[in-house]
């Protein structure tokens, strides 16, 4: 019910927007297409992304998303620029020109015994880094503490050390949601977003609890029907029952899937030592889960169809 | 023979140096005795460092450095303060203040998957950075770009990191010897480490290369007897073996053994990529051997005693 308020408010945002600059575009979004039908497919297609966090953060995430990627059926990751294993996955990056990799915009460090800094020189975005010089622990001080001007700066120094890295970033989103903490950041992202024309993570579900959302989109930017995120609250025996579950009830459009993979290796463990949330054990599960035939076979039975950000990308603003 | 040459060379200088401040240090070295008598041991002591290189840069070498010194068969390390896992050793150092832990000052970044930047804010040791932004790959890239006033500023800043960070260190040396590299440098290190009332990593043998040495140092500065060291040449299967002969050849005096500690695992394996010397595997050899009750034995047998740097302060400084 709240979905289908959401989805109203939305559409009629769209057809008051009078800037058709992107013209082509514009006109599909205003034929009251949906977003599948706009990719191409039919209206009842059920298409997923499969997305992978956090590379860069660590080796063994880096390591454990690569093999994902090569099993298929993990279809798109995002990269931490400010990260210390940022040059190992940008090798894996110019050597794969096809992988679906964009961006996890990265405004904060959360763990306590791995930690970095921002790509700005610091006392250029002082207000970007807490007591002890690296990025903030959490999303709500980053958002409460840095200015809008020093957050810009640093995203756009991550996508530029990004490109000279040899990455081509297919899409943007932001690490913890920093950016999605309130409406300053939020229009900070799509502005950047917009100008380096491409998408960025936005779900008709995030209206709920932030009501500006309707007026700051722009008929260009991608919004997704939802996004499947498994939380704390789900133990680790009922890992694959959450997994299982959502997929079965997979819903005609665009779903995003938002997975952490690693390994439950020394390092993972030493990273997230006083965090089991999104620890070494809970990515060594989606590891799991996510390169299974089980997997497989539930994408087959239920007729979903994987898709990229690169494709988004390609069939609504043209990149390569 | 050249051994005994700068020998000679360096009891010279020390009768030759007419800075008198540090009275009781300069009395005991003026009536020459040897570092194992300053240190209270017998002229014929066989004294031996056990030390660690490398700690901060990654999980896997916290790890089994920290494994290394619940032995008591690895003594002492050093902690690079730009690296990604400093916060980790760090927690370490604050639990464990007896630890024998010093500084590996880091003005280079020498792998090409695990990359790490300066301390200091980038666009104030411009210098010190390579073309994408990180320290230099190599030392002699490093001291032939850095300027002596960012280098000096740069260790000071990682100094003044560690101190914040709870790490009271016990001694100071330079990774892979970018410090050593020409005169200048190992002035800027003496210097610091003085005003730092902290001995640093300075052997007899060096003498032979770097001709300047005896007249840059003071009678304060402590100047070990040898440093050992195994080199890409020795092979995995004679590793034991260059170890052991070492050990039974140990000639009385303070010695110090360099190693490197960490486990041939996936995050060592991933840093190491392109890098076989001082990689993953490298690492785990010198785990294995020294933690082994091959080289306890062995030290009892040649009536070797371990010492620490912390032991070196204490004596000759004061240092608590």
């Amino acid at each position: 019910m709240i979905r289908m308020t959401f989805i109203a408010v939305f559409v009629g945002t769209l057809f008051a927007v009078t800037n058709f600059s992107l013209g082509k575009n514009l006109e599909a979004q205003t034929a009251n297409k949906t977003l599948q039908e706009r990719l191409g497919y039919a209206a009842d297609a059920k298409l997923l992304i499969v997305h992978a966090d956090d590379l860069g953060m660590a080796r063994s995430v880096n390591a454990a998303t690569i093999k994902a990627f090569e099993s298929g059926l993990v279809t798109s990751g995002s990269i931490m620029v400010p990260c210390p294993w940022l040059p190992d996955i940008a090798a894996y990056a110019r050597k794969h020109p096809e992988a679906d990799l964009g961006l996890h915009l990265t405004l904060t460090s959360e763990w306590t015994s791995l930690r970095w800094g921002p790509v700005m020189s610091k006392d250029q975005v002082p207000s970007l880094l807490d007591p002890s010089g690296y990025l903030y622990l959490t999303e709500s001080e980053a958002a409460s503490h840095a200015t809008a001007k020093e957050i810009e700066a640093e995203i756009r120094a991550q996508i530029e050390r990004a490109r000279s890295f040899g990455i081509q970033p297919t899409h943007l989103d932001s690490h913890m949601g920093t950016l999605y903490q309130n409406e300053t950041l939020f229009r900070t992202l799509l502005k950047v977003a917009r100008e380096n024309k491409l998408p960025s993570r936005v779900s008709k579900e995030w209206f709920a609890t932030r009501t500006y959302l309707p007026s700051i989109l722009d008929p260009s930017d991608v919004v997704i029907d939802r996004i499947i995120s498994i939380e704390p609250q789900v133990t680790a025996e009922n890992w694959t029952k959450f997994y299982t579950d959502e997929i079965k009830g997979l819903q005609p459009g665009v779903t995003e899937i938002i997975i952490h993979l690693a390994y439950d290796d020394e390092e993972m463990r030493g990273a997230t030592l006083d965090h089991p949330n999104w620890g070494a054990a809970w990515r060594q599960r989606d590891f799991q889960f996510f390169t299974s035939d089980a997997f497989r076979k539930l994408l087959d039975e239920n007729h979903i169809k994987l898709i990229t950000w690169r494709e988004v990308g390609q069939k609504l603003y043209g990149n390569r």
